[in-house]
């Protein structure tokens, strides 16, 4: 079985469970907890240089240590149902959104959580490399990700999901995306954004979003 | 013929044209000189709502606007030479050092760039919002481009490309990034760096290099 190093409460392995959840492909689950440092021990150090999960890790001990490197291999091994896309034009499109979500929502929660918590002094970046906090970086982020939920709500008010007619790997994106704002920084979309909160009552209603 | 609104002097436009000369397939370049703010214009505008090139434009009108959301459509209509990946894993492993290139590489780089010069006044953030320049950010950025090109070269020891032994989409997300740095922020690889330095020079020769 394909091993995850994991941890319940991180988005990045959120994003794995959740897409390898949909192609029904277990996974044998190792809890690395990242919020008692264990990313830092030299065990897993050795697996994962960076210091982050998720890790995925074949049988014959090959691995892949990022969470969309991961739905890549995934999505060749295990290709129904399809989730990055079904023709050259939709792999096109199921990647801009995947980019727009990454750039514009999950890096601008991750900026302000990491710029604006006591728990991420001198480790404002990911990696091994430590970095202060910028205070200003954690006030933008929270402008942006409030800008995200207004962009990803237009979008949604013409379509059914986020990269068209069928739920793919850019709705699991953005549902993780969404659900970091609440749980790392307390920002929820307002009600007024009636097609966002829409679509999310329903991609949360999906089994694999508990995974 | 495919369309592609294009900038000579912009790094994203440069990845799409590198990549489609890799493969053979011509694009019929249309400028958008963003030095002098066309993007923002009304025609350009109703093309790529986000205001950023490069964007491609299919013979049937539609369109794909982001570099790497391009870069899969060609791969798909044009798998040869592969530049994402021969396998399953493979692919795993190109997207996995597409992303390190562009969260620990490009990213830094148009921190770098945005927050520290003139030029990018109160536009700090790609897109249509303004953002104010954060000036600590700008130092952090050329910090994060020097580690970045040590982490490269540390890779480029071991693997004769970037993602190993095959040149590919990684490969010219990390020449367009070097020359973006050198360009935009006057920050060249030392030369100390030298296993990066040789890498640079071998894939600054190809012919796709100079599209």
């Amino acid at each position: 079985m394909l091993k995850l190093y994991d941890f319940a409460l991180s988005p990045s392995p959120r994003r794995v469970r959740v897409f390898a959840a949909e192609k029904g492909i277990p996974l044998a689950l190792i809890s690395v907890n990242v919020r008692e440092m264990a990313q830092f021990s030299d065990s897993f150090r050795a697996i994962s240089p960076n210091c982050t999960v998720p890790v995925l890790e074949l049988e014959d001990g090959r691995r892949l240590c990022d969470s969309l490197a991961i739905w890549r291999y995934l999505e060749e091994i295990h290709p129904e149902p399809p989730l990055l896309g079904t023709d050259a034009f939709d792999r096109g499109i199921v990647e801009e959104w995947i980019r727009r979500i990454e750039l514009e929502g999950y890096q601008a929660v991750a900026e302000a959580l990491r710029n604006g918590v006591e728990r991420f002094r001198d480790r404002a970046v990911p990696g091994t490399v430590p970095f202060a906090q910028i205070p200003e970086l954690a006030v933008r982020g929270r402008k942006r990700t409030a800008l995200f939920m207004e962009m990803l709500d237009r979008r949604l008010r013409d379509s059914e999901f986020v990269a068209g007619r069928r739920f793919t790997g850019a709705d699991i994106h953005a549902l993780v995306t969404i659900d970091f704002a609440a749980a790392a920084c307390q920002i929820a979309p307002p009600d007024t954004l009636a097609a966002l909160k829409t679509w999310h009552a329903k991609v949360s209603a999906r089994p694999s979003a508990k995974a």
